[in-house]
């Protein structure tokens, strides 16, 4: 069957509208939903079971790199957040403020703020402000230093325009925040937080990114410079998948974080931050889904195996007592440190409808078993990755051995085909006509140009294509000729449309 | 030595000033501090480890009761805040009002609040209205009931009086709320859910706790019935440790969730919530500590075991040999589901100070390891529960094949020792002019009286003596006299002053 004939579980597909097939797949998956409070999305339990994925695994890797878990106040009072005049540029158009204490009735009954604050409460758009107040009491000599402390909490920014887990007024993130005692240091922590994340997204999300630094005008505020992964989503657009900055003394000016060094004089400490957030959950379902819904890498798939026993009422105890022991045999094993997670599914439900439901949630490997399957010692086994090619019938303890092995290898096929479907819409191109050309024709994908680094050809083709420098890839080093001014260039950049 | 005349770590004793004291041992163990907003804490990652703690162990025994996590927004418009009259009466006093989503500098340069929100948005106290909201869409027959939903957040409640812990306007907790197709179902959730507290608490964090319901005047706002689990401190004060609430069909009336039932006649659901918050860790405190500083539990210690290396030049590979390979022989154990954690000490400081900063931060276990006991294949060994009659020379080996069953030991010796604490100040009192000699003289307790059930006696004891109805045991079923009003009471209750 080809695909344009074949009735698809997600309507529409991802030809036809991405913006919709995306709420269609969050829906069909029962991932989120939006709220009552605009802009804030209600996470439903499939869905934060992803992220505590995300939290498990990623907070392992963010403790072997030698942060330690502690937690600041969601409020920044105004005169500290008014401290780091970029950042307050930059966060100030968007934020929750605080104004009063206490609610009450008027005359009519109607309930009024009251208790005015003496001083506006910021609801944290990020901590840097609030957590460097912290720093400047904790760090005294550079016995202290590195100084490293993660956060795992919710933050507002009043964005505009939302969309479920890409772009909402409340997040869930982590924030790593560090103090060091050199630029060189904290650049290299930057750098090295930046491939724990490279290396999070990679393995465990089957999401391949590049790792680059941004433009001057794409840098968080207040930072020296911004490093990123980015990600290509099926649309051919980028996802700026996680951030980390090189903060240099803008910070530990402004909070006051100074030491004293080896040779006994003060200076200001060299500080960094870094965060990924529940939009990494819109770049998953973005990166693996099809048009039959969500698609999940073993490694954060809150499931792993679904088990469906298929029964009559005379052959029920005998079908259930068959997928417990399959259940039992797989459940003893863990999976990359997780607990191989099964499920048998005994809703009463039809099997049709049974077994889409979870092709919809995206669990890896559906088992279907029947008494056909058990008098063979067989299960039938589906993988989501390649629905409709590979049904098979295996044996059962074949399968219990093998199960690890065969989610490894939907992993991977996950991550290679991410890649490659990456590297197809990824072109080098090396005059401007062309680069019009290309975006002008609603192409989209990745674009490699020189760029001789000013910033008014960023500007210019942003206004005019709204397409913007992605990054400047770490791992490119070749200079050449700016297509657009002529001049010289250090090194290829990245240009695509982005969420 | 007689207590009164040795030095101890934590100055002021807890006999010469309680609430300093608590101040002092939250300071020496480094666990939290006051931060720049008003009333709200800084957990520092000794303290935020515990609440991990909580989080991990809670968190299971909170997913094997049914419930599945989710997230819902911190904000809750003012139209939904003011469904549930009660609730709002209870909550609106103190509440943190957002009432603009950006700032703008006016012609000094001063930020200033503006655009205005069209309605004010609480910061969520608690969360019955918003997820409520989500309830009225998820529930639609009794086929979805039970509804199970819990949420790990920060909550905010803008409390006059703040103390670390036990009292701050920033808190976090967990919020598990359900709906069930009777009100059977939902009384008897209310009471499994208060067992699971009283599980936890007794056997995790070694705090004894009695289980009972509330009075009507101490219900949360909005409840049918409120159990609770109640503590005694070491001031002889009650510490309210965890709430559990039937809410009859309150909320969902107010917020419209409604099910078809088996007859096929629509009816509202009965829901129910329960909550316990970083109040515990203040519960923790002051349950176990000493004039030395912090004592843990070792099932909620986030180090089990410190290794202290004495060493000079000459043998310190020896000795930092043999405490790794003692560090070894622990680390690949579990301790009740979790790892066993160790930690070796070798930090370039004072062999005394290095000694006392593990016992002010309370871990269990102590090593000192040095040639002579390293020539003997031994382990000098310090428990913190008995920290002058105890320390103990043995056989390395065997220490690492009985490190666990030490520390079962000090867990049910802290257990026990509070419990014996808490009996040995219950008193029973039969007359009112007993009762009011009882807490005018100074005196404080857990003071056992037959009561009436008539709630003006609740108001006068509470302004004459401050002191408050704590709870109704849940064991105590005996009728009697009440000494207040001579009338007929249906058992005993409990009196206390608390926090």
């Amino acid at each position: 069957m080809s695909k344009q004939t074949k009735r698809t579980a997600i309507s529409p597909r991802r030809d036809q509208n991405y913006p919709e097939w995306y709420q269609q797949v969050i829906k069909a998956a029962d991932l989120a939903e939006t709220s009552v409070v605009r802009g804030c999305m209600v996470i439903k339990p499939w869905g934060y079971a992803l992220w505590e994925n995300v939290k498990q695994q990623l907070g392992k890797m963010i403790k072997d790199a030698g942060y330690q878990d502690a937690y600041f106040p969601i409020f920044i009072p105004l005169r500290f957040f008014e401290k780091e005049a970029e950042h307050v540029e930059g966060f100030a158009k968007e934020c929750a403020v605080v104004t009063h204490s206490r609610l009450q009735a008027d005359g009519s009954g109607q309930l009024l703020p009251v208790s005015k604050l003496e001083e506006p409460l910021i609801v944290r758009p990020t901590s840097e402000v609030i957590i460097g107040e912290s720093f400047s009491k904790w760090v005294k000599s550079y016995r202290d230093l590195p100084l490293k402390i993660n956060q795992w909490a919710n933050v507002v920014r009043w964005e505009m325009r939302t969309r479920m887990f890409l772009r909402t007024s409340e997040f869930l993130w982590h924030e790593g925040h560090a103090v060091h005692a050199s630029a060189e240091e904290a650049k290299t922590e930057a750098i090295q937080n930046l491939n724990v994340y490279r290396t999070f997204v990679e393995d465990c999300m089957a999401m391949p990114v590049i790792s680059g630094k941004k433009s001057e005008s794409e840098k968080f505020p207040g930072a020296d410079e911004t490093y990123c992964i980015e990600a290509m989503m099926q649309d051919k657009k980028a996802l700026q998948a996680g951030t980390s900055h090189f903060l240099g003394q803008h910070f530990a000016r402004s909070s006051g974080i100074k030491f004293v060094n080896q040779d006994g004089d003060e200076e200001y400490g060299w500080t960094t931050s870094w965060g990924v957030s529940t939009r990494l959950i819109g770049g998953l379902i973005m990166t693996h889904s099809d048009d039959n819904g969500l698609v999940l890498p073993p490694r954060m798939a809150p499931v792993h195996v679904v088990i469906l026993p298929m029964f009559n009422d005379e052959n029920k105890s005998t079908v259930l007592e068959y997928c417990e022991s399959v259940k039992l045999g797989l459940s003893a094993q863990k999976y990359h440190g997780l607990d191989l997670a099964v499920k048998v599914d005994t809703r009463d439900v039809r099997g049709g409808e049974k077994f889409w439901s979870w092709v919809k949630k995206g669990v890896p490997i559906i088992l279907e078993i029947g008494m056909r399957d058990i008098d063979k010692g067989n299960v039938c086994l589906t993988r989501r990755d390649s629905l409709y090619t590979d049904k098979q019938f295996i044996n059962k303890d074949t399968f219990v051995k093998t199960a690890q092995e065969i989610l490894d290898d939907i992993q991977k096929v996950l991550f290679e085909r991410a890649k490659e479907y990456r590297e197809k819409n990824t072109v080098d191109i090396a005059s401007k006509q062309a680069f019009y050309d290309f975006f002008e024709s609603n192409e989209s994908g990745f674009v490699r140009t020189h760029w001789s680094g000013d910033p008014k050809i960023e500007q210019t083709v942003k206004q005019d294509l709204g397409v913007t420098i992605r990054c400047l890839p770490l791992d490119e080093n070749e200079s050449g000729v700016c297509p657009f001014s002529g001049e010289f260039s250090k090194q290829r950049v990245i240009w695509s449309r982005s969420y």
